[in-house]
């Protein structure tokens, strides 16, 4: 990583979101992938009664049984971020228990027979780790997890084995992609013990700059650790990041304020956006507003349209749409609608 | 030329502006090329005083000498379409007089002695016509053109002996120029005694999709012929374009609706606007008030920035300019501006 000057890193408007997942397996039972249907199943019930029992805590959470949903409706939970691909394919005997908010989702045969998740908006991953705890201190009331006093909690996937924690933050990179420094952030993350990946994980396409950024490490190492060596690499980027964006602002202010105009005319004018060129305009438009070149745009509104322009969301928000060309229709006209009301509303 | 369906043609929102130029030289005086800087200020004189003779017609009108303006001034009279390259090569002998709604131009030792060229916004090639006789009358009051009974006018190039005539419309050709069949137009063209060029004529590039179309033949034909011949070839490619748009817009609905936003939105958005850039966009916000996709911004919008962006007008405008980054500054601003008081004009 290159040298990095001690400026005050603006992380918060960086930092999408924070996220802490725990992987638990219920002793004596064998990994989801060799679980029957109907044991797989029963197992969702018996998680449900485990973390539902707990009823001033549970009271506004759901259950979302996968083999009740059709694919549309699955693919769209994966794009809002709270189940992974690996649960959709298991979804004959999967299920997942959501909070009203979005920051909780508690996946059951997924890889591991329960993934604790806890996603915060901005950079918080010390308050998302502690309601996880907190979730994980419930469920140990009444289950008995897999756990080795040499090695930590037992997973399914030996990469996860030991403190069975990963972190990630979302975080957008605009100006060192602009610069093709990212290949040398990908080698010094990987020399850390972290990886990195696209706006959706593992086997994810980099999509409008954004990156997840997480923890790699999980054998002989505390969570405390895991999560300080986090934040640490994340600070430094964050840095890195800023330092590139006050560089190229200052040698090149027309350009990156033609970029960022153009994007946000684009985006309130078009009549089809696909989802790529979407994202990429979205991250223009971000960039704009994180360096306080635009003003009148609401990052919140800008978080929420990254979901929102999502294909699966979009068609299951609009009955059975089929071409995509009809989608980027729908989606140049939600942009152009959730941009018009965030000026009202401002 | 493909066959053509009786279409009403669209063709005074197509054709930008249509020109009729005489070409005269006095007899009995070497043509401009062989004339020394003082001989040639002295026919500017000669030219002048003919003119100027008859008060009531020319109280409107103003002389520019070339050699008393800079490149840049010159350059920016080239650009509203009132003089040729050709007579700023001659800039050390060689002069304009035109009135101030630039509908006539008079040039003096360009290629030839005089050339009267008139210019009408739309489509009124008889007009133009008609003033260039007026003027013509008025010259032959007091000079001697040369003229031969059998040939007709005598000029400095053979290509124009005869009527002397030559007659052109600038015509918007966007979606014939999209669908590849401008090669197929200027093959039928050349085959009907035309010629086509860029918005600029002789020896200039198609910027924006707007072409010159100009008659060939001076030689045996009568000028009624040649504008005759002129008009039908423009109706037919009015109509060729016209039906062209109708399939377009009949497959392609949202896809020219997307065309016409997005440049309308990078108009009014973009911060730095290259010349050749601007062009295009103005194009397809053209086609876009053509077509009827777009009804808040006035076509004589698009006209006046069709000359107010070019460099040296700029340059002219704005005192010392000099680098190109400076100017693609000031094009966007000028747009940006424009397209707000067309707005508040409405």
């Amino acid at each position: 990583m290159e040298e990095i000057n001690n400026i005050q890193p603006n992380s918060d408007s960086l930092v999408l979101t924070s996220r802490v997942r725990l992987a638990r397996n219920i002793d004596k039972i064998v990994f989801p992938h060799k679980l029957s249907d109907s044991d797989g199943k029963d197992l969702v019930k018996m998680v449900e009664d485990a973390f539902y029992c707990n009823d001033e805590y549970s009271k506004d959470y759901e259950t979302i049984r996968l083999w009740e949903q059709d694919k549309i409706t699955q693919r769209s939970y994966f794009e809002r971020h709270l189940i992974s691909n690996n649960i959709i394919n298991n979804s004959k005997k999967s299920a997942f228990i959501y909070n009203k908010d979005e920051t909780v989702c508690l996946m059951i045969n997924e890889e591991d027979h329960l993934r604790i998740q806890c996603i915060n908006p901005g950079y918080n991953l010390d308050d998302a780790f502690e309601v996880a705890n907190k979730i994980d201190d419930i469920f140990e009331e009444t289950l008995n997890f897999a756990f080795n006093e040499e090695y930590g909690f037992l997973t399914s996937c030996p990469t996860n084995i030991g403190t069975a924690l990963r972190a990630s933050v979302m975080i957008h990179l605009p100006v060192i992609t602009l610069n093709h420094k990212m290949q040398g952030v990908i080698y010094a993350l990987s020399q850390l013990g972290m990886t990195i990946r696209g706006l959706y994980g593992e086997g994810s396409k980099v999509s409008g700059n954004i990156y997840q950024i997480s923890n790699q490490i999980t054998l002989g190492i505390t969570e405390e650790e895991a999560l300080n060596n986090l934040k640490t690499v994340v600070n430094q980027i964050v840095n890195q990041e800023n330092i590139a964006r006050e560089v190229a602002y200052k040698n090149y202010k027309y350009e990156i304020e033609d970029r960022v105009y153009r994007a946000s005319g684009v985006l309130k004018s078009a009549i089809l956006l696909s989802t790529q060129e979407c994202l990429k305009l979205l991250s223009d438009v971000r960039m704009g507003c994180e360096m306080g070149i635009i003003e009148d745009i609401n990052i919140q509104t800008l978080n929420d349209l990254l979901i929102e322009i999502q294909p699966a969301t979009i068609q299951r928000n609009n009955g059975k749409i089929k071409s995509s060309k009809s989608i980027n229709l729908i989606r140049a006209d939600l942009v152009k609608n959730k941009l018009k009301i965030n000026y009202k509303n401002k």
